[in-house]
């Protein structure tokens, strides 16, 4: 029995949005975006969760090191991949890594598709929560390249960021939750979130998407005080998914 | 700057073997697979971990209700995700739904590439761990239509089905849990669990994707009684991974 071939993209013009992820940068908050879609969807059968198309194809580049140290750029695989979703049906293209959005515009310069960037989701909720005084987490990458502090330039936000000696332990921290060594990760990590606390600032917002893995347990017992950019990102993405199909576009 | 378009297909027939996971089948299972490979992926780093595509488009029909009572049949729909695969470079695919196996031949008649079966998997454990009594916790489809009867029927191995009640708890647990109540799935499900092991089952196959997840919190305390189908599918398509990468195929 052969069925007629018939390609996801046809139907998807007519009916169904379909998010497509660019992941694998890394491969755990890949997994982790996707978890957190599924359980703020309001399905009450597989029927009614998001249709979802991830490329978790992790040789793309290592972010950090291209933008501190010029080695080989991401961009012409994550381009690459981005087109595997495009013609897989994917109507709309998250990318569940902070650092990976230096190359943002870019990006968005190669695809049709709706993009939503953790940046403006996160900062987004910032304004919304009227947040006074934020702590920046991320890679070395994204704090050296102002990503956030230029994101949030148009608000009246006070931006604490880790001393050097600091980042360096997130970064390493980073590094280390990538290698598989959570304890290890952890022990960087704990002391800068306790010394930005006693700094006052308001909320730490984790622009790094293995930062919420990493502090799973702290988030989970006080989650006023993060804000978690990769939720920032499927909440818009969610609220993305249902306006396309309440109001869906105009066919051209 | 527009960079030729290059399919990941190329490359891949030379040199990447890509895991395609045809999920959806519920979406939960589908991250709990992929969480699977790379937890037990001894990767460093990013760059280091296996490649992943996977398509979660679940509006594919409910496998229960259309064996057990002849509702609309999911096959067409997988086929379609499955080419969608394909076309994305997917050089083996598997499927984190136990129920789905029951197409699992008329599937392998619309692929060219490879497929690893998840009862094969479960099963090819029952025979390495020398299991004599095991009990089959799966969805009524899959046990009716003795999927994993059959595929233990050349070992020398006691199967043990609930009674006809416990299987409708076990099945209502499947879909409680599908619908987001976590609670509900543990309460139906864990008096048929410790009524099995009453009876001196050795191991209980966790024969739907759903499962391990209802039973996160057993399967960590006592993981000696269960045989997760899952982790089993995992374990084979690493395994299958570092074949193709240390052997790869020779060239057509």
């Amino acid at each position: 029995m052969i069925f007629p071939l018939q390609t996801i993209r046809s139907e998807a013009e007519n009916v169904n949005p379909v998010i497509g992820i660019l992941g694998g940068m890394g491969p755990g908050a890949t997994v982790d975006a996707m978890q957190k879609l599924i359980r703020q969807t309001p399905a009450r059968k597989d029927q009614e969760h998001i249709p979802v198309i991830a490329v978790s194809i992790p040789d793309i580049p290592d972010r950090t090191q291209c933008i501190l140290n010029h080695s080989p750029s991401p961009l012409k695989k994550m381009i690459e991949y981005m087109r595997i979703l495009e013609n897989a049906g994917a109507t709309c293209i998250i990318i569940p890594c902070n650092t990976a959005h230096y190359w943002f515009e870019d990006l968005k310069q190669h695809t049709q598709v709706d993009m939503i960037s953790i940046i403006e989701a996160a900062c987004q909720q910032v304004a919304e929560q009227r947040v006074r005084h934020v702590a920046i987490l991320a890679t070395t990458a994204t704090v050296r390249s102002d990503i956030y502090q230029h994101a949030l330039a148009d608000q009246q936000v006070r931006c604490t960021l880790p001393t050097n000696e600091q980042q360096d332990a997130v970064m390493n921290s980073i590094y280390a939750y990538k290698a598989g060594d959570v304890a290890q990760s952890r022990a960087l990590l704990l002391p800068v979130v306790a010394s930005l606390r006693q700094q006052g600032v308001e909320k730490m917002i984790l622009g790094c998407t293995e930062l919420p893995l990493i502090l799973e347990t702290e988030v989970s017992t006080t989650p006023d005080i993060y804000l978690d950019a990769t939720d920032a990102l499927i909440k818009k993405t969610i609220a993305w998914y249902y306006q396309q199909v309440t109001h869906p576009p105009v066919a051209a």
